[in-house]
């Protein structure tokens, strides 16, 4: 049986469904994966960070209850008496830069702690870095929940499409855009549509992120920079948001079987990688025309499948990004 | 560097693209993955069992040029000359029984060799005693090539969602009663539609495997007996197929909005699989309306992801099936 410690670096909505995705696979990571677990550090904004070398009651800390034996002064003490062998990295950070996070995930895998990551910033900022790094400390750098919650595109490119070239890609990457359009498609007006898409805990406070292209931006450039060999920052992207669109126009496009997308696209074009997100009205025939709400969607062209290869996430949420990192996890378990 | 000695129980359409592939990608193989390969085993209907130890010159063999050192008098005496690691097997087939291929890999199995293989039929028949056999010997049965071209679904589950659970499953999984209603709703009649499938290699001489719902329903047991612990037949799929469907009515359904479309399902019902192949009317709104001519697509609901995953292959072809048999392989060299 294999043991490992486990610390969450950040516990908000997606840390706490993926206690409770442990929780509930625990017999199943036992009988087929062999792999015990326990969590022995937990980040609390209130309480600091917090270690039980013991493990955590699980049960109590999903109800809020996070007393611990010992608090730590920082992140590398606290990572130490955690004794780590995965740290599931959720916290909060600037897209901008991909810290503070960047410097936790080199810090651990420098400890020797493979990493679970749900930010795309580390992705894009320290790709290479975070990939040699944990190549020469012999441990695991992964980010499947970074893009695409419930679609597991980083891991199909590694274990299932070996040898494959992408060529080009083209689809929906931002789910508050998307609802944003089809909640105006059926009658809202644009803040009426912002509006739900953050009570549903799609989008943030501030959407700006989503609504200006900012987030489908990132993805993109972290599927350039991992899938297609050519790093690529969200500022090189040719970005254009669903900002101010107007409720009317929407309609009567999906009315007349144009209807609007924020279409996201990787070409390579004479050796160098372009990436665009574009307002595009799309014909009805087009299968991106079928996706709706929170729904996201990818298409991958290879040489080895010419057409392509089309992945779809319905509707997922938080436990899907969490499920991520659960097989992220599990993965890596596989291969120590 | 991984040497392996490769051979061709069948060098038909998929045998030759996939030693096409083998040919294009062999920098990549040597250089990503440490691994070379010559092909010292190879079938031919005409010529028999064929060895060449050293290895036969591809460019040769595709050209249909099969000079060879030595022949074997049958299937067990050129495996062993040949010295197979893999057999790829892609043999012509009962699919009712799943012979002859089912006794030639269970065979392979038992002399070391890994087997890959892209008939449905073993696999229906004999996915248990194959598994078994090839934990037991140490070495690999994979099957990837055998639903859904281009689509990896089955490495899919084993390598990307683990611990998952398949709750339910619906798509569209043969593509020629796809492409048949498709070129009806374009203006061809039946007879007409089936021609052309018949024309760009599609369908068989005999399309009744397809047009009854054969095939999709081999293929909704290869996916409940490996995915859902769930040994079934094809005999036990609730099967009705696409065979004298009425040219002007699917065009009149498509242009209503309400389109045909042969669709497969798998679902738990009380306890037990439940597998069907039927005939529908669906609405435009279905992401299944466009999936047209020869893709296919599949959308799997698991207990990780309650509003599903769905897998589109764009119009794939034998090379597709071809490149299949290839990850299979660049999967068990890893894992040797």
């Amino acid at each position: 049986v294999n043991h490992f410690n486990l610390s969450f670096l950040g516990f908000g909505n997606v840390g706490r469904a993926l206690a409770r995705w442990l929780q509930e696979k625990r017999a199943t990571l036992r009988d087929q994966y062999d792999l015990e677990w326990r969590i022995t550090g937990v980040t609390s904004r209130r309480l600091g960070w917090l270690v039980n070398s013991d493990g955590f009651d699980v049960g109590r800390l999903l109800t809020g209850n996070f007393d611990s034996p010992a608090t730590a002064p920082g992140f590398h003490e606290w990572l130490a008496a955690s004794r780590a062998n995965v740290m599931f990295e959720t916290s909060s950070l600037d897209p901008q830069t991909g810290q503070p996070a960047l410097d936790y995930i080199r810090a651990a895998l420098k400890a020797g702690v493979n990493v679970v990551t749900a930010n795309k910033g580390p992705v894009v900022h320290g790709y290479r870095e975070l990939r040699e790094l944990a190549a020469n400390y012999g441990k695991h750098f992964r980010f499947e929940a970074t893009v695409m919650g419930g679609a597991p595109i980083f891991s199909l490119f590694r274990e299932t499409l070996p040898a494959a070239n992408l060529i080009s890609f083209r689809g929906l990457l931002n789910s508050t855009s998307n609802l944003i359009i089809t909640e105006m498609e059926e009658g809202r007006t644009f803040d009426e549509a912002v509006k739900k898409a953050q009570d549903i805990g799609l989008a943030e406070t501030d959407p700006s992120n989503d609504i200006d292209g900012w987030d489908a931006s990132v993805k993109l450039a972290a599927l350039a920079t991992a899938l297609m060999e050519s790093p690529t920052t969200p500022q090189q992207v040719d970005r254009a948001g669903i900002r101010g669109l107007d409720a009317e126009q929407v309609r009567r496009a999906r009315a007349d079987g144009h209807p609007f997308k924020s279409v996201c696209r990787l070409e390579r074009i004479e050796g160098r990688v372009v990436a665009s997100v574009r307002l595009e009205q799309i014909p009805l025939t087009d299968p991106l025309a079928s996706i709706r709400g929170a729904s996201s969607s990818a298409r991958f062209v290879l040489d080895t499948l010419p057409d392509g290869l089309t992945l779809i996430s319905h509707n997922p949420g938080p436990a899907t990004t969490a499920y991520d990192m659960l097989a992220d996890f599990i993965n890596i378990a596989k291969s120590d």
